[in-house]
C-alpha cells in the first residue's frame, strides 16, 4: 500500500493507494464511528457497494444511492440526502463515505461538511480523475448558474483509493482522468509530463497507474498545502480549465468528458504561453499524445464571443480582464490577465486550428 | 463605541456595540470589498436599510430582502440567496452584510459560507438576542425534520451592533433576548445574574443595554474561543435549551418567543440541578423575575411523553441517554446525562408545577 499525508489546517489525512482496499475500509478508518452512510451512485453501486460494505456490521452502515450523473449535483440531491442522514439516525459522531468519481465526492463531500455544520467523511474514488477532486477539500454543488457555485472547502479524514476499481472504468473516463494526471505534470515536473506524454493510457499495469497516481497526486498535496482556499499558487491547477469549463458548459456537458475539454484547454494554453514566452513548451508532443490516446482533438463549430463570455463569469475573476494560467516554462505556472479583445484575437485563431464544421 | 475582540481558528474580529453604528458601516469594515450584498427581511429593512445603504455608494450594494420569520431559513430561501449573489454579480472578494435578527444572521451567515465556497460578511444585529447568535460563527438553516440542522462553523468578519435599532424591538422579543442574557449569567457570572435578575428589562437605558450586552458576548465569546466546534464546554450554552428546543417544537414555532421558552426551559435545569446537588440555585428568583417581565410560566397541557421523545432527536444526543447541561453551582455548568424514565419523572413533576389546563 502507498501512503500520502496530506497537512489541512484543521487536521492531517491520509491517502492510500493499494489494490483490494475496498475489502478493509472498516479497518483502514482513522477511528470508530457511531454510524455510517455510504453514498455511492446507481453505476457504481452495481460494482463495489456489496464488496466495500463487506467489511462493516449490517446494522452500523447504511446506503444512500444516487442517479449516476452531474445532474446529480444539485440542491434537491443535496437535500434528499439531509434527509436520508437523519432518518438513517446519523450525528454528529457518524461518518459519511464517499464511493464514486467526482460527482459523488463533491456532493457527499458537502452534505458531510454542512450536516449538523459537519461531520467526518473519506473519499473512495473510483474512477481515474477523482484522484484530484478527493484531494484537496474542495466539496460543492452546482446552481443552475454555473458549476460548483455553493459549496466549502472540508477536507476529508481518509482517501482509500482501490486500483482495480479502475478496472471498469470505459475508455472516454481513462482519458479524462489522465488529462489531469498531464496537467499537474505540465505544472510541477518535466520529468514527470515526459513519462505520461509516453504512455498508451488504455493498456497500463496497476503497477505503473499507482505511481502516476501517487505523483499527480503529490503535485495536487503539495500545492494545497501551501494554499488551501485558493488565495495564491492553488489557481495553477486550473491550468487548462479556463477555456474548459467554457467549453463544456457551451457544448453541453457531457458531451465531452471533463479531462478531455481539459486537454482542449491545455493546447491553448500552451499556443498562449509559447507566444508570450516565445519559446516551445510541448504543444506538438501533447497534440500528438492525444491524437495516440483518441482525445478529441477537433471542436464543432463554436462562437469565439459566446465562449468568452463564459470564461469572464468564472468564479475567480475579479476584474474585468480573464485571468489565465499559463507556463513560463514546463513545471512553471504563472497567471497573466489578457483583455476581452487579446483573449478573443487567441481564441479565434486558435478554434480556427482545432475547429471542423 | 465598545470593543470586544473575537479569536477564531481562521481569524479574530471585533464586536463593536455603539449608538449610530448604522450609518457608518462602510467605515467600520475591516477591508474594502468588491461588491456588497445587504440581506434583511421586510420588518428590518422598514426601519433600517435606508440608514445602512447610506454610506455606500449606490453601485456597490445590493439588496435581498427576505420575509420575516422563522420560515425563511429554508432550503428554498437559501437557494433564492445564492441565485440573487450570482446575478448581483458577487464574487470571492464581495461581502455579505447580515442586517437582522437571528433568522436573517443564520441564513445569510450559510449564504455567505458556501457561496463560491465562502466569501466575508459580517453581523449587524437589530434584536437582543441576536447578540447571541451573531457572535460564534454557527451558521444554518432548518429542514423539516430539525431545526440548524444544516450549517456550518463560519465566523463573520466583524459585527456591528447597532444599540438604537434595539429601540423598535416588541416588549416579547425584549423578552426573549434577556433571557439570552440570563442563561449566560447563570453559567458564568454570579453577580452579573444578580445584576440581571433586578433588572426592569422593558426599561432599561442605552448605557445599561450596552453594559449587558457586552457581559452577555464576552461569555460567549470566551466560551466558543476555548471550544469553536462545540467538541466541550460550548455545550454548557445550550443550559435551558434541551426542553427549549422541544417546546418550541411541539407548541409550534412563534407561539413563544425562543427566549421564552429558554426561560422555561431554565427552570427545568434548574429544578434538576437543585435536586441533584441539593441546594437552592435561584429558581425561585428566576420565576419572580420572569413573573415581573411578563414571562410566560405556564404552559398549556403537553406531554411529557411527546417532549421527550424531541429532546431525544436533538442533535447534541450521542447514545440514548438524553444529555442535559445543569448547574453545581451559579456559575458552574455540567452535562449530566439521564435515562429516559427519569427524564420523564422529572419532566412529569415540572409540567404539573407549570402547567394550566
Amino acid at each position: 500500500m502507498t501512503e500520502i499525508n496530506v497537512q489541512t489546517s484543521t487536521h492531517s489525512y491520509t491517502v492510500k493507494l493499494g489494490e483490494k482496499l475496498r475489502y478493509d475500509i472498516r479497518f483502514l478508518l482513522p477511528k470508530n464511528y457511531h454510524s455510517i452512510m455510504i453514498v455511492t451512485d446507481s453505476v457504481v453501486a452495481k460494482h463495489y457497494l456489496e464488496d466495500v460494505k463487506k467489511s462493516f456490521k449490517a446494522n452500523e452502515v447504511h446506503t444512500a444511492i444516487i442517479p449516476a450523473g452531474e445532474q446529480s449535483k444539485s440542491i434537491q440531491q443535496f437535500y434528499e440526502l439531509q434527509t436520508k442522514a437523519i432518518q438513517f439516525g446519523l450525528n454528529r459522531h457518524s461518518l459519511i463515505i464517499a464511493l464514486g468519481g467526482g460527482v459523488v465526492g463533491d456532493l457527499a463531500g458537502f452534505v458531510a461538511a454542512t450536516f449538523m455544520r459537519g461531520i467526518d467523511y473519506i473519499q473512495v474514488p473510483t474512477t481515474i480523475l477523482a484522484h484530484d477532486s478527493s484531494v484537496g477539500g474542495k466539496v460543492a454543488i452546482n446552481h443552475e448558474l454555473g458549476k460548483n457555485l455553493i459549496g466549502n472547502f472540508y477536507p476529508p479524514r481518509a482517501v482509500i483509493y482501490d486500483i482495480e476499481t479502475l478496472e471498469t472504468l470505459p475508455a472516454h473516463e481513462v482519458r479524462s482522468g489522465y488529462a489531469e494526471l498531464v496537467k499537474e505534470a505540465f505544472i510541477s515536473d518535466k520529468d514527470f509530463l515526459g513519462e505520461l506524454l509516453q504512455t498508451d493510457i488504455q493498456h497500463v499495469s496497476n503497477e505503473t497507474l499507482i505511481n502516476h497516481l501517487q505523483k499527480g497526486i503529490q503535485v495536487k498535496t503539495d500545492i494545497v498545502e501551501a494554499d488551501e482556499r485558493e488565495a495564491g499558487m492553488r489557481k495553477y491547477l486550473n491550468f487548462g480549465h479556463t477555456l474548459a469549463h467554457a467549453l463544456e458548459a457551451e457544448l453541453g456537458y457531457g458531451v465531452m468528458t471533463h479531462g478531455e475539454a481539459v486537454a482542449v484547454g491545455m493546447l491553448f494554453a500552451l499556443q498562449l504561453s509559447e507566444k508570450k514566452y516565445n519559446q516551445t513548451l510541448c504543444k506538438d508532443k501533447l497534440i500528438q499524445w492525444m491524437k495516440n490516446n483518441h482525445y478529441p482533438t477537433t471542436l464543432p463549430k463554436l462562437s469565439s464571443d459566446r465562449l468568452l463570455n463564459k470564461m469572464k463569469s468564472d468564479k475567480k475573476v475579479i476584474h474585468d480582464n480573464i485571468p489565465m494560467i499559463l507556463l513560463s516554462e514546463i513545471g512553471q505556472a504563472v497567471t497573466i490577465e489578457f483583455s476581452y479583445e487579446e483573449l478573443s484575437k487567441e481564441l479565434e485563431y486558435f478554434l480556427g486550428e482545432v475547429c471542423q464544421t
